[in-house]
């Protein structure tokens, strides 16, 4: 992956990038030439994102553009690499909207039908393949050098690069040694990957359901769960049962798509996923925002609704609620007191502590406070620490007033 | 009232009115002169807050001046009116900070005791005297024509303000039939008031605690409970106590105070005032910002912790806190989805229904959506609507996306 190999226009950007002023007319010419047709804006616009810092300009690694945030129909998280005169664009996963009642959102946004895939709590990963390498992107747009090692340690991505350098996976890294969230499946353990889209570089198109799951199952990759394909009148009564009983079994929820995929799929999540949540942010209540809160209990609300639940059920829901306030809150602002720091272990299996310092940096790259806490034997201890939470808490427990 | 009388001053001041020019010019001059030395703020700060709306100025009503927000050291609330010759400054009631933990807080804040006085859940109003009329203005410094009416029946407050024109009483409209705020309390039943601080205008310098309950003794005038003087280091422990037994009696807290009033108070209230107000605002979740809900919410935490409570009791306050969420929520839901909307009624005691129109402009005056639902014989039924509560939750039902 050297950059100065072969290319004239990679050449010159690389030879004038000491010089600020040709450098300048050379992004300018570029990036009006190639990179905003290609997305479909213009140069002006792209020039004053970058300017403002809203897409970030890499002059000497890559990839060469990066978008923090929505740029018109640009999704946060897109990439622009070049490679060998060509550019390689890949789109941010779309923002999934969520519904906070399935009837009559469903009939009013879908068709005829609807397919129902499992939504799964993990991290959202792009893989694809750049310059006949893979890579995996995280959420922002990062490349994540742990996810991609890991991914190709899964699967074999080879092949279907080969076949398809056009296209990008979509999914979900899951399991309970993934240092970004942790959430324990059966039939996952530790790590593991299920695939939930494949889409077009460039245009994001996403493959319909079905070409989607053959195409997977043809490459023998691990794709999430079809629960059903329903009429969309029958889909709101359907999906309450799918997840009720995915609420019970600790699992997330559903994401409810046009079986062709030309309209936006919807997701909608069991309480129980909402209580864990809230456990989870209230271990660190500084650290994370009033809307993340809100939003979820706003979700529990409606949600309560439109089950009818019985007194006893509405009951259950309210104390599971207010205990996953509570008690996490509690157990920190404890261990706060008692001199610790709030702060999250994971285990993660590296192949050597130089892999496990290459991912901590990655952390550091994402703005995230983490450690090598210990390693061993090819196990790296990652201590992530949560530094709004114990600094807040250690003040109002020193006699800070709120 | 009237703003035209005997005084050169205002008389050239109206004159002048009409003429954006001189008006401008008087206005200069007289800020600089007379309300800008007054509050000790430069002329040309005051100037910029009037520009950029964070002063409200009256051209032809009184007052001449309402800090909408804190400028420098002047609370908002303030309010400056102009009285034969003379400027009254009635300062804002500042703003008391609250403890999430009771020690070392109070060990730290205060010198060697403390008073500790009954904090109820009313709203907050100051009375003064102002051109020998009495008047009662909210907490933004709103003259409420309501609440002026009200105080002068409950109380005998000519006397007072003849022999102290110079105090601003700062008290607690209570009770049921509170238009803003209503809360049970056996002592007060449908409407009272207590009385809590005794400020000077102009410099909002407070009374002393025995200076302040002597002197409204004297006036027979109703104050809050002192519960009790402690030194510092017990104060904590007595506190808790005290705490507990106004939350089990469904009250809410406590204010504490140097007996000087030389250091600012400190406010700290109970786990059942908490599970209340959240009660209320979950009536109306998307009128009551984010906010409202986190603050309370981390209080429940650190007072768990600091109460040093049992499994049974932690447990007690969780569930408490969920129901508090959940409960009022889903009502509201189910009512907004029978056609219903999102409103609150409280009956008021008028002497006429014009009484109660010109309540309701006063609160259309200050952004509240309200109607008068029925009047019959001196009772005014008042129906104050929660319209982002009933809009959102209507398009959330109507298969709007989050």
């Amino acid at each position: 992956m050297d950059w100065r190999r072969n290319n004239s226009l990679k050449n010159f950007f690389f030879t004038c990038e000491k010089c600020a002023f040709t450098g300048r007319l050379y992004v300018e010419n570029f990036l009006e030439k190639k990179i905003a047709k290609a997305l479909g804006i213009s140069h002006e616009r792209l020039e004053r994102a970058i300017r403002r810092r809203g897409v970030k300009f890499y002059k000497s690694i890559r990839p060469v553009l990066l978008f923090k945030k929505d740029l018109m129909h640009i999704e946060s998280g897109t990439v622009v690499y070049i490679t060998d005169d060509k550019l390689e664009i890949i789109r941010g996963f779309p923002k999934i909207r969520r519904t906070l009642i399935l009837s009559p959102t469903i009939e009013k946004h879908f068709k005829d039908k609807v397919a129902v895939e499992e939504k799964m709590n993990g991290y959202n990963v792009r893989i694809a393949s750049v310059d006949s390498k893979i890579i995996a992107l995280t959420r922002g747009g990062y490349l994540c050098p742990f996810t991609t090692r890991k991914v190709q340690e899964f699967m074999d991505l080879e092949r279907f690069f080969k076949d398809n350098p056009n296209f990008v996976i979509c999914g979900e890294m899951l399991g309970t040694a993934n240092p970004y969230v942790s959430h324990y499946y059966p039939e996952i353990g530790k790590l593991g990957f299920r695939i939930f889209d494949v889409r077009e570089k460039t245009t994001n198109r996403p493959l319909p359901i079905k070409e989607k799951r053959k195409l997977l199952k043809d490459y023998d990759l691990p794709m999430v769960r079809l629960l059903g394909t329903f009429p969309v009148e029958k889909a709101a009564e359907k999906i309450k049962k799918i997840v009720k009983r995915l609420g019970e079994e600790g699992r997330e929820g559903v994401v409810i798509k046009d079986p062709q995929m030309e309209l936006p799929p919807i997701k909608y999540t069991a309480s129980q996923a909402h209580a864990n949540e809230i456990k989870y942010a209230f271990n660190y209540p500084f650290d994370f925002g009033r809307a993340f809160f809100f939003s979820r209990v706003i979700r529990e609300g409606f949600q309560a609704y439109e089950m009818k639940e019985s007194e006893d059920e509405l009951r259950e829901r309210a104390h599971r609620l207010g205990e996953a306030i509570i008690y996490p809150m509690v157990k920190t602002i404890k261990e706060i007191a008692e001199g610790g720091v709030a702060h999250e272990d994971t285990t993660i299996n590296v192949s050597s502590r130089k892999e496990a310092m290459e991912f901590i940096k990655h952390l550091h790259a994402l703005g995230v406070s983490a450690t090598i806490l210990e390693y061993k034997d090819g196990k790296a201890v990652i201590r992530r620490f949560h530094q709004a939470t114990t600094d807040r808490t250690k003040n109002f427990l020193e006699g800070g007033l709120y």
